[in-house]
């Protein structure tokens, strides 16, 4: 089969490799309908990560179940699944109080940019999509397998309920997605903080009731004028950086919560502001598979459509260019077809 | 009238100080009934808080209302009355948030080891205890001033819930209070990390189900024994040194949550490892006021004695040895009456 490989910076291409197999009992191999690059990607893209040899990359999919291992039960050959950019058994103890993304059995993939998958821990990882979905439904389900499900954990883990005023950090596709998920999780007042014309469209069709283009001073005191001067209820982190991670601290009320989902790039955080002010610090990454059956059936009766952060598709073969596009912001994010 | 001074490292006196009197509208003027020595006085007394010049000193208390300002509304002269640590409007949009403890209008006060107390926004403060209370009941209603909803507010922000599993980190008297919310709130296993047994006999009165006296790793492990190898739903930190917040971050499970409630003396945390394991922190200065109904009915009908903490009650006049006692251990918490 082919995939896509990274090599270093700026060099991702389209290989050949050797297809997957059944190598555990607990395994399946899954043909690729939908893949795509995520900013998590781009970190080895842009050399701020090391790539030490070529690597298979990618973690989303939507595909087809082409085979199972004997313990697989679930899922059928012929099913049309998605699948977390975690897998876990859905079985251990920490599975079951939830947090399947740190499964005690938790194993990555070899690569999910590629035209099949080894899916491990296939029975506690695999939803199975039921019927047979509009093919423009395909984008919002392969949105489930990290940004819709990410953006979800952001908005749970701070705390975001119904009336509550909720400010979202980051425009990129885990961004726009969190601000879908307050919306539906009832904000009266949803924040984005958005520089972008095309992204802060999107951003107003998920739902933003304000955009805040400024950052920083000026940003948090945009925040606190919609705010009765206090500050928002909860704050979704989905950027990570030393920058995001301070605006989110500064913009959220005292007895508020920041939901992180950005994977923190930070030297420290203000602890003894933290304490006086009671800001409450949650998440880190999402367990899909909590979130999964609930988004599954939220996507399938058209109540969220998180596909539209895809602005561009491609054949899988021009990974490189689904890279590059999202590299240099020509698009929010890439999705690849095989 | 007399009150407490704290001069210097093991220097506290009982010396004349000005009556206090109404300055602000909004003020009232109690006469002590009860008052007591706090954990965080024993910084300056230990001298690891500086003491630049002789300062009143002590925020806990019970009394009589003697004098109200012209807008103070909600409590009159001759009611009995307890307050919270910190003073509060109640109605600032901070307030009204539930987190009083940051109101907008917070103010201190000028020592609370003393005969008389100005409390200024006393509206927003003080809490009129219903009925003339038998005097059995004092301690208990003098720990709500602080350490009882201190406890109480680890326990919230470590998300305690009915069936949880629940780790209390610290055994003076906040901890202890844990303890004492974490049953309350419906923990089905309270864990107690005590290596006194005085402490560790308070903390079963107070619905401890189990004690780990080990620290470090062998604490940690501990914890894990009991509960299926992955670390507890919830941890509440009450100490707040560089080890005790190690502790509470190591005995969390995956997804769980830590409530803190020591002020912290950290360098930093481990924000990688948080992130991977979803380890929530909240927690912070406890709002009193936004627990007080609540607890001083737990109290009034009996179903908390947070009273047990003081463990020795002097007369105020002797309220050095009543710092002695603390530093050396000899009691949990000193009483003490006017």
């Amino acid at each position: 089969m082919f995939g896509a490989m990274i090599h270093g910076e700026h060099d991702v291409r389209f290989e050949e490799r050797p297809d997957p197999v059944i190598e555990e009992p607990t395994d399946a191999v899954v043909r690729t309908v939908a893949t795509c690059v995520c900013g998590s990607d781009l970190w080895r893209y842009r050399g701020i990560a090391p790539v030490d040899s070529p690597t298979p990359i990618g973690h989303e999919y939507v595909g087809v179940v082409e085979e199972i291992g004997s313990q697989v039960t679930g899922v059928r050959p012929g099913d049309l699944v998605v699948g977390g950019f975690t897998t876990s058994d859905n079985t251990c103890p920490v599975c079951r109080k939830g947090m399947q993304s740190a499964c005690l059995h938790a194993a990555d993939y070899d690569g999910c940019q590629a035209q099949y998958i080894r899916v491990m821990n296939a029975s506690g990882t695999l939803v199975t999509i039921p019927d047979t979905p509009d093919t423009a439904l395909m984008p919002s389900l392969l949105a489930l397998s990290d940004v819709m499900c990410t953006g979800w954990h952001a908005a749970v883990s701070a705390g975001v309920e119904p009336g509550c005023t909720a400010v979202v950090v980051g425009d990129g596709a885990v961004g726009l997605c969190a601000v879908l998920a307050a919306q539906q999780l009832g904000a009266e007042k949803v924040i984005a903080m958005s520089r972008h014309a095309d992204r802060q469209a999107i951003a107003r069709q998920f739902g933003a009731t304000h955009i805040i283009p400024e950052r920083g001073d000026e940003g948090v005191a945009r925040v606190r004028d919609l705010t009765d001067g206090i500050g928002a209820d909860a704050v979704l982190e989905c950027v990570g950086t030393a920058d995001s991670v301070d605006q989110a601290l500064r913009s959220v009320r005292p007895g508020g919560q920041v939901g992180w989902v950005g994977v923190p790039h930070v030297e420290g955080l203000p602890l003894g502001r933290m304490f006086r002010r009671n800001i409450g610090l949650r998440g880190g990454i999402a367990p899909v598979r909590a979130y999964l059956d609930d988004l599954l059936a939220r996507v399938m009766d058209g109540r969220i459509d998180p596909g539209r952060v895809f602005t561009l598709t491609l054949p899988l073969s021009q990974v490189a260019e689904g890279y590059a596009a999202m590299d240099e912001r020509r698009t929010v994010k890439t999705m690849l077809i095989p």
